[in-house]
């Protein structure tokens, strides 16, 4: 799956400020009562081609309503983000919020409202404190620079660490750098977006080859993802480009995209891997890999099932190699295999074949479960196609967190 | 829902065996390690018709294959039921071993193998020890009495306590028992079939009338539980009617049909809801009900998403009216509805309505989640179609249960 050596991308580290043209920051405006930085401001010094996903939930956050349509009809470049509520249910006067946030933030920036996306984050149900919001873009607009680490922990709620990635490749004989940034920890089970998630790019990117490049990447990254099952209404994922590597802009039928797309989709995996190992209480990345499937399709399907598991989760957390669990999230996912083809592992031990367990070492198969990142492979022994999805265990600290979220 | 009153359905104490001409028993057989009842036998005295409904699990325990196909070729009239193992991933040895202990039953009970369901329940990928079953079911065929709570007992695992109903009612100027037990806390989130449930009744009725029935009274309870999302392999519903009562066969177009089916859903809710209640770790039994839909099918769908979600659960678990997680989980749950035009109660607290939250107080609202039931209510004002989906809180206990189950 991750072709880097063929195509020669290189890891860099950075997040959304990694490409050339790009600056952001982040401030403490008091949205979130927590004195850790809940607005961030992301800007492109020139124009951008833009691209986005977001949730298929049919209840949708108002920041979500207002970037889609600005991405549908023209390109943004500039981002307001923050944290602590996420503007959703909250009828038309939280439409209404949307929109002043992004008018502030325009003025503030000295382009059009229609240039802005803006994005929420936090508690569903509650009205934006807009003093705070206002005084805490004009001060993030004042310290505009090469901060994405800024920006990158003013759009953190539950998780307990930033996530950045940033990559380069070869476009056109021109070095093109893509970097991006991601938030979510819980409420995590993305369907045609994730949390939150920007990337950038300074490659010039035609724009329907740019929306084509997140979604392709998104169903293959964010969209593998989950922490506990729930879709939230404020998936967002933002792709722009502006152009200032210098390279000829990128269609899909450029000699280069596929490199492109690749770099697009590393940066992504890198986050939506960091948001599943972030997960709420979690301890433990799981990554689980369904081979020789008929399609991808299908086999992302049974993929995202395993890792969607509570009950996996839950013997991950336990240490305990409980095949059957994994074996019966298949069964249930709604994919079509042939259990009795099916080969399970867990890491190097093989635990079932020919629909019977195959005698191990259960201890051997208990170890693999306690390392800091695990690896279950299912063999469908039914074609070429896999795919993988991430997860993490479930654990007391995520009852704990969830129990007590608002309060 | 419940029309009770109107069709003059009176509650008995009981379960398998309170219906007229039906033996039941439950020994210690020594799968389950535990000095608990781990085998039992159901028995009718007389010839019965016979209704069953499967998990829709791609894996399938051998039991359930060997269930089905008499069921479908015939009418059983016992069940062999054990705890501990599932008999589920096990391969040709896990089918052979099916058969005999179907063979064994038969033969101590004195009937035919293919007039016998056998059950298998408890940890997947695990060969029965024959040499026990056989054991206990000489000693429970010994035994078999009116022990309906043997029976219900034998059939537990993670389960704290035994799940029975039985309610009479009026049918062709005969007075008909249902009575019924279940099992099941855990890998609780059945798709036309629950964990295991027997129901048995004195009526007389017509084989394919009883099959519409068991799968109606499905529909509407064991598929409207949920305690973690994952849906077992081992899933099983069987009803028996051995027409002891002295009725006229019921058909579907029988005058007095609909009070027979009903008392059927009675019983297989009252066990549904006694599934939720025990779930892993649960502390509270979570009712959704979804009013004012456009049909049934989208009330349900909308219902059980919510008492599904993870977040949702962890707070009623904490005591937290967090309506936007309701709402959320509504929103992916695939079903349409218009966010807009719903209303939403916490107990008799309304806490959202015209898209935006209604002021409420915070305590109050939490108050609703402290109670033993919780009860949640979405109005949708788009038909007159309700339906209810129950559920658990989802506690530190799970996750205990659950990182530990086979160690």
């Amino acid at each position: 799956m991750n072709k880097d050596t063929a195509i020669g991308i290189k890891t860099l580290s950075g997040g959304v400020t990694a490409a050339e043209g790009f600056v952001a920051g982040g401030v403490v405006c008091g949205v979130r009562n927590s004195g850790r930085r809940d607005l961030g401001l992301l800007f492109s010094e020139h124009e951008c081609t833009s691209a986005a996903v977001f949730t298929r939930n049919t209840v949708k956050g108002a920041p979500l309503l207002v970037t889609k349509n600005a991405v549908e009809v023209g390109d943004v470049r500039a981002v307001v983000a923050n944290s602590g509520y996420a503007n959703a249910a909250t009828g038309q006067r939280g439409l209404e919020n949307a929109h002043e946030m992004r008018a502030l933030a325009a003025e503030a920036m000295g382009i059009e409202a229609w240039e802005v996306a803006v994005a929420s984050t936090g508690v569903i149900g509650e009205h934006l404190p807009m003093a705070k919001i206002s005084t805490g873009i004009e001060g993030a607009a004042a310290g505009l620079g090469r901060d994405g680490a800024g920006f990158a922990e003013a759009i953190l709620t539950t998780d307990t660490r930033t996530k950045e990635a940033a990559v380069q490749v070869e476009v056109g004989g021109k070095t093109v750098t893509v970097g991006g940034t991601a938030k979510g920890s819980g409420m995590i089970h993305p369907n045609m977006g994730t949390m939150l998630a920007f990337l950038t790019s300074d490659a010039a990117v035609e724009k329907k080859c740019l929306q084509e490049t997140l979604s392709a990447a998104t169903d293959r990254t964010f969209n593998r993802v989950t922490v506990d099952g729930d879709t939230s209404p404020s998936d967002m994922a933002v792709l722009l480009a502006n152009g200032a590597a210098g390279n000829e802009a990128l269609t899909m039928d450029s000699p280069d995209y596929p490199a492109f797309a690749e770099a697009v989709e590393d940066v992504a995996r890198s986050l939506a891997k960091e948001i599943a190992r972030d997960g709420e209480g979690a301890t433990r990345l799981v990554e689980m890999v369904v081979e020789g499937a008929k399609d991808e399709a299908n086999a992302a399907v049974l993929a995202r099932a395993v890792v969607a598991s509570n009950l996996v989760k839950a013997a991950v957390f336990g240490e305990d190699a409980n095949w059957g669990r994994v074996l019966t999230a298949m069964g249930y996912s709604g994919a079509s295999f042939d259990p009795d083809g099916v080969e399970l592992w867990f890491g190097p031990v093989k635990v079932f074949e020919n629909g019977e367990p195959v005698p191990h070492q259960e201890d051997e198969a208990n170890a693999a479960l306690a390392a800091g990142e695990v690896q279950i492979t299912a063999r469908l022994n039914e074609g070429d196609a896999s795919a993988a999805a991430w997860g993490c265990d479930l654990t007391y600290d995520y009852v704990r967190i969830n129990g007590s979220y608002r309060t």
